[in-house]
């Protein structure tokens, strides 16, 4: 468990592209998705941003994470009306052309006849200079990838056929691990203690989730680590932890 | 409707602190309620943020948020685990101390008796020198306000009893007012005429979003603005734009 990929992991970060995200029009449901999606594959998602339909704010907030992270995966803006400005705003913050992209035409044609492809649907052509298409087996209109980012559709069955495509040509890391232990306590009664054994154990990742049960307050202990051996230690500490606690609160 | 709130929107960002969220273990119900929230009292959430439980990284965002937006809303990271170091990096944000609060522990000791008021639940009660106090009816831990921002809880209805609290408090603007045209056609049908409709009415902001019905693809086209008159005169367009559409497109 040394190898280079656990020390220098492969990161990401979520760029939601859309007013109705911000209006609460739409509630977003693909950060968890994607969050979830990268775990599993060994890509640590290390920040998300949620910007509106202005190319200033895309731009800036596309250089600052794409400067930062291996990848940066966006959702949103790449349809066929004026508000889907994703696509011209990703050439700006790279400084390339865009034009209407001969290969993605051709996927749009599978799809439409030449008299339904008019002005607003050949903009879900246009693709920045250098880029490659993104297949999508949903709607025929293609995301695309301009050096570590990754453009994708906002309407989440199509963002999720992307992300399939995708994935394979991702480089990935070790997959992080977790473990979780159910406490029967509140969060509080066992903070104190859970800190020492955070302290004791620094080369793994712990955190206290609190929810309600039936039963009551209740707390989650999750676990998180890359190297499997590390990850018991430490699961087996939580555990003699929290056996201690109930004992001591009689429980 | 010229209003100087009109023309100086009360712009707001929200900041989600936690790696349970980046993990995708937890999938954040935070966002969609505050962003819906304040469109509701006419301030603009402008940009959302998702950091981890780094404080380097919260402080970073943080003070970028704070300098662009009247207000920012915080959530996750003031329980009472180790975990738990938003109101540290808040204070370290604003370069101001962090101690223990008087009021804060006045707070807890309404739910927890004195033996129970251990290190870990004083951990909620470590409050940025110079910040109010949020009440929370549903556990008692309190946030804060400092400044323009509010460090609420992550728990969605610890951080919804607490924006209930803040609201009344906000200097708020106009509020944004919408209308929505079921267009029954697919976005690509009527991207290019929309356009035009959108290019006549600059001063309204009007959003495609496309959809699946059990009749097919199908679009909303919904119009925003602060100003009746001009939601009207854009929507009466819409209405006219889809009409002729159809008309054209024979369906």
């Amino acid at each position: 468990m040394t190898s280079s990929s656990e020390t220098t992991p492969v990161t990401a970060a979520i760029l939601v592209i859309g007013d109705e995200i911000l209006s609460g029009r739409t509630k977003d449901k693909n950060i968890g998705y994607i969050a979830e999606y990268l775990t599993n594959i060994g890509i640590d998602l290390r920040e998300v941003r949620v910007v509106p339909d202005i190319q200033e704010e895309i731009v800036q907030a596309l250089n600052a994470l794409r400067a930062r992270f291996t990848y940066v995966f966006t959702t949103g803006g790449i349809g066929p009306t004026h508000d889907d400005i994703t696509a011209d705003s990703v050439a700006a913050a790279f400084g390339v052309s865009i034009d209407h992209d001969p290969r993605a035409i051709a996927m749009l044609s599978e799809r439409f006849p030449p008299d339904q492809l008019n002005e607003a649907r050949l903009r879900m052509a246009r693709i920045p200079a250098g880029a490659d298409l993104i297949a999508n087996s949903v709607s025929k209109a293609p995301g695309f990838n301009i050096g570590n980012v990754y453009v994708m559709a906002g309407v989440p069955s199509i963002m999720q056929a992307m992300l399939d495509v995708v994935a394979p040509t991702l480089r990935t890391g070790v997959k992080m691990l977790s473990d979780t232990v159910r406490a029967g306590l509140r969060e509080g009664d066992i903070g104190t203690a859970l800190a020492e054994v955070a302290k004791a154990h620094p080369e793994v990742s712990i955190g206290s989730y609190p929810f309600f049960s039936e039963a009551g307050p209740d707390t989650n202990i999750v676990v998180r680590s890359r190297d499997p051996e590390r990850l018991a230690a430490a699961i087996t500490a939580v555990q003699a932890m929290i056996d201690s606690e109930r004992a001591r609160l009689a429980v």
